[in-house]
């Protein structure tokens, strides 16, 4: 049994999908979200969507740091990733406007006092007023907070959103083809919409790494941090403390509770521009999100081998986590995003101006890898070291 | 401190209501949800809502049943509870049609395994087919499932619904006014949409009753079950096991579990017929969720005086609770529906119509209280002994 197994997690979600095969799964099997007729509307040419998902795990983290130093302002940073691991996702069926959004936040009173809440929930707001300065509208509408410590050991930050969208303006992934390349676009960095360095870390992998990486000192002073019932040879076996530097290359010395805390990047600024101006030129999109590199396999509609052999360069956080679990690279490129949570499918000549619209936001982007012929949906990855992975 | 608060609950949920108030609060300050112009369709004569709520503290209870009796069909009615808890207050603005639903359940994957997960879900989909045949059509569009074993300690059980709704149709309290009466409509009993008793208990108040009715025993055995950080003094300090039989008058004796788990009943198919038929009449309309009575009170379009003298007979599973918890009336009728979960406010010469549509449906209904002139927002409510209460 994996460590991971052993921490009641799992990148693959076997139970998950197994619980929802029966359920309509909607009208493109290939795209990255599920689709519906448009329920709202009644229009043939228009379709609806509703998404749910939330900060996972990382809102432990945020309590660990914010317990250690009092710093508030991480809260901030997970209503971020609970609206982008939403956002983000519809983004790849190519949604990127006019959003509903509501929240569901439980937590336990006893330990959650009312000025965390208001950080995630003005955070939420924050979030919303600053992409609207980059034609992204999202609308807040709302939510539940319910107090049910005996459920919840600290907080659960969720959220839901819902959209109408042009049946014509959709990517189903269905035009992915043997001839296209794949674009990468970074998960770390700063870019000129985030106000710091962003390490890179999304939203997913965070029970592992969290565990990993930080000290038993965690598990003796916050035991509402994890599950008491795990075996204690799983529970924070790593050597870091929330509070201990990183040196990251252009940007200095970072705790490392920030480098794990970094809000989950969004790829809405982007894919706006690319989606209005190069709508016709994106045959696919995926957001590396839990499963990692390896998601897009999901996502191919038909056979055919992904060979991903000029990968962005791995941010320190991943080597940082890597040192501290001893994962080999098949595990890591599953688990974590490893430097690229977007990765975009086109034709080779367009590939040049999805780059240059990454650089004019100030991130980094480029061709990591390529589509191929092949008779089942295989992944070919090439690791940092020039290890080759198959999946 | 009372036994609530040191449970780290609170029906009023102060906290809550100061970190949203800077949200926007809709068009309709006194509806029962927050009511927002048509995003999704741009028409001034539509609006747009979404609702989340869920089972809250009731999934222990499941928990508890599920694993003393291995009786998988509890979870369906938590996956009803955590439905009918968004259904139910969309109902109180006039939406009985057209919506989309999407879960969020949060498990801890050490504990609940694939087969309550599969309960959970296939028992939603099970509940709208049933809401089909009563011409309430609701679209399961898909949700998030996250093992986060660390952050929840058995399962939360959320859900997300969606409305696109015509202005003219929505209900928005502003027409209650004195002269008006108050329709009671019973959650207990058994109407023709429902296969078996229904104690009436709802989804609310459940942590106080959870620990004031069940015994220490739940303590020992399932420590997943609480918040371990609680003072041993407020956990679990009941007599009751799961099993216990309660003689209820005209169904026989019930095991307690039964009881406490009863599936919180839907008013859809009673509105549906109601909001087709006499919207006119229709001056308001409160579900009595949290809060219980007294939440009425916060949907009043100005000063004025309910008096409820004339409440349906309480059931016998707020009996056992009161005996259980030896809590005075005051608390009683704010933490509980105590009988009557949804209140209609209409004039005097409408009030038989509505009734009629319960009784057709077999649902017991009466006139329980009127609104009177007064220069407050005040409610004074008759307990069951005669006992006469001010809010």
């Amino acid at each position: 049994m994996s460590l991971y197994s052993k921490r009641g997690v799992s990148a693959q979600k076997e139970e998950v999908h197994k619980a929802t095969e029966k359920l309509d799964q909607g009208l493109f099997p290939n795209a990255f979200c599920k689709i519906y007729p448009d329920y709202l509307g009644g229009d043939a040419n228009w379709v609806n969507l509703m998404h749910a998902d939330g900060a996972g795990t990382k809102s432990i983290l945020a309590y660990l740091y914010w317990k250690e130093t009092g710093d508030l302002s991480v809260w901030k940073g997970i209503a971020q990733d609970a609206i982008v691991m939403n956002i983000d996702d519809l983004l790849c069926v190519g949604i990127h406007d006019n959003l509903l959004f509501s929240s569901t936040i439980d937590r336990n009173k006893r330990l959650i006092p009312g000025e965390v809440l208001e950080a995630v929930i003005s955070g939420t707001q924050e979030f919303f007023d600053q992409m609207k300065g980059y034609g992204v509208h999202i609308h807040y509408l709302g939510g539940e907070t319910a107090d049910v410590g005996d459920v919840v050991r600290s907080m659960a930050v969720n959220g839901t959103m819902t959209a109408r969208w042009p049946k014509n303006r959709l990517v189903t992934n269905d035009k992915i083809q043997p001839g296209d390349v794949i674009v990468g676009f970074a998960s770390s960095g700063q870019t000129h919409y985030e106000n710091s360095y962003n390490s890179g870390i999304g939203s997913n992998g965070l029970t592992s790494a969290r565990h990993d990486a930080l000290s038993k000192f965690y598990a003796e002073k916050y035991p509402e941090s994890y599950d008491t019932g795990l075996d204690n040879e799983v529970v924070y076996i790593g050597q870091h403390r929330m509070t201990d530097l990183a040196e990251v290359p252009g940007f200095g010395k970072i705790p490392m509770g920030k480098l794990v805390l970094s809000a989950t990047r969004t790829y809405a600024p982007l894919l706006k521009v690319i989606l209005d101006e190069y709508f016709e030129e994106v045959h696919g999109l995926v957001h590396a999100s839990g499963g990692g590199q390896t998601k897009c396999l999901k996502y191919l509609p038909g056979p055919m081998t992904l060979v991903k052999d000029n990968l962005l360069a791995t941010p320190v956080v991943f080597n940082i986590l890597q040192q501290a679990s001893k994962s080999d690279w098949r595990e890591m490129y599953q688990v974590f995003n490893m430097g690229q949570r977007l990765e975009l499918f086109c034709a080779p000549a367009s590939a040049d101006k999805m780059i240059a619209v990454a650089k004019s936001l100030g991130m980094e982007a480029q061709i990591i890898g390529r589509v191929e012929a092949g008779d089942k949906k295989k992944l070919i990855l090439t690791a940092q070291d020039g290890t080759i992975v198959e999946y």
